[in-house]
């Protein structure tokens, strides 16, 4: 089945008590989310596969992938979907050979070049950004809506645009060509994250 | 080939350059290095890759086998020659199951229960510590030589001590039927790592 990349939702998970977190997951699937990453940068490694487990769970109930960020340890002990992998992270062609042709590979890329070489060595899609200004990322460079569309129209694999991308400035993506919107802190954070993933839904169905 | 755990180097690469960092590996595998431990507690999934793939060129060489700290993925993306694992990192049945039977499992213990669960669940060696004070490892729980001898006695797969051991108490180690010492600051921070790796074989050498 062909993966659907419209509203993916990368995790950020705080000081949050594990059931919020995992109904803040839960809740943003039945409003409309697609695919998960999950996403840990602090945690020890059992802390993450415990943590990763229990998503599983939700992401099998619902038929959502999961995929885990970075760690390709984490998602091989748990059986994920896929893999995140940023320009810092495990070489792309390294992962593809780790996971296997089946799982899906998304890799991150700021820069045509980057997207190129992400293609070439096996990424199934990609994670452009940051489109907006994000808090979630110190580390992310900020690319261009019009290095955005280069990279779609030149690189022909699904696209998500992220970084930053909320229901007041999601609609400038219109004509981009994205495959979806990657988005944490405008459903992480949001009051009600179902009703924040079905507006936010909406707005990715009238891009174009 | 029986693992040899006589002489067990666990890294600490700090700010050192890449070429200070594997003289010293390669240094004190001259001097009676058996087996190296590359720990790398905060560099990047590429920076620890690429400082594996360097580091497991000079294993290579001189036939020592190379044990990567807690990362299953780099260890299975550079080929290592086997993991350890923390009570903090991969459970140890997850790791045997995704390294498979013939790579090395260590697994780190610092009560007997601990120990006897890391035999049952596949590990191949003990590492057992911190037995003396180390400024390594913030978070090493102390051992006591007793619950050394304790573990020796009890569970048998090789144990190695680890914690602080250097060239003025490895001889405290006397009748507690260690297969070696793992050291850190011993061989990392001496003045000549080849001398200092001859001494504490020597050491060993001479413990029962």
């Amino acid at each position: 089945m062909e993966t659907d990349y419209s509203l993916y939702l990368v995790t950020d998970r705080k000081d949050r008590t594990e059931q919020e977190f995992l109904n803040i997951i839960e809740e943003s699937i039945k409003g409309g989310v697609t695919l998960i990453q999950l996403r840990e940068k602090t945690a020890s490694t059992q802390e993450f596969y415990n943590i990763a487990r229990k998503v599983k769970e939700i992401t099998k109930k619902y038929n959502v992938p999961l995929i885990i960020n970075d760690r390709i340890d984490i998602a091989l002990a748990i059986d994920a979907d896929g893999v995140h992998v940023g320009q810092e992270d495990m070489p792309t062609q390294i992962a593809r050979k780790l996971i296997g042709p089946n799982k899906i590979l998304g890799v991150s890329a700021h820069i045509l070049e980057e997207a190129k070489k992400a293609k070439e060595d096996g990424a199934d899609y990609l994670g452009v950004g940051a489109i907006f200004t994000t808090s979630t990322k110190n580390d992310a460079n900020d690319v261009s809506i019009e290095t955005l569309k280069n990279i779609t129209k030149s690189i022909n694999i699904p696209t998500v645009a992220i970084g930053g991308i909320n229901l007041d400035n999601a609609h400038q993506l219109k004509n981009t060509k994205i495959a979806g919107f990657s988005v944490v802190s405008a459903i992480m954070n949001a009051n009600n994250p179902k009703v924040a993933s079905q507006k936010l839904k909406e707005i990715y169905k009238n891009l174009d």
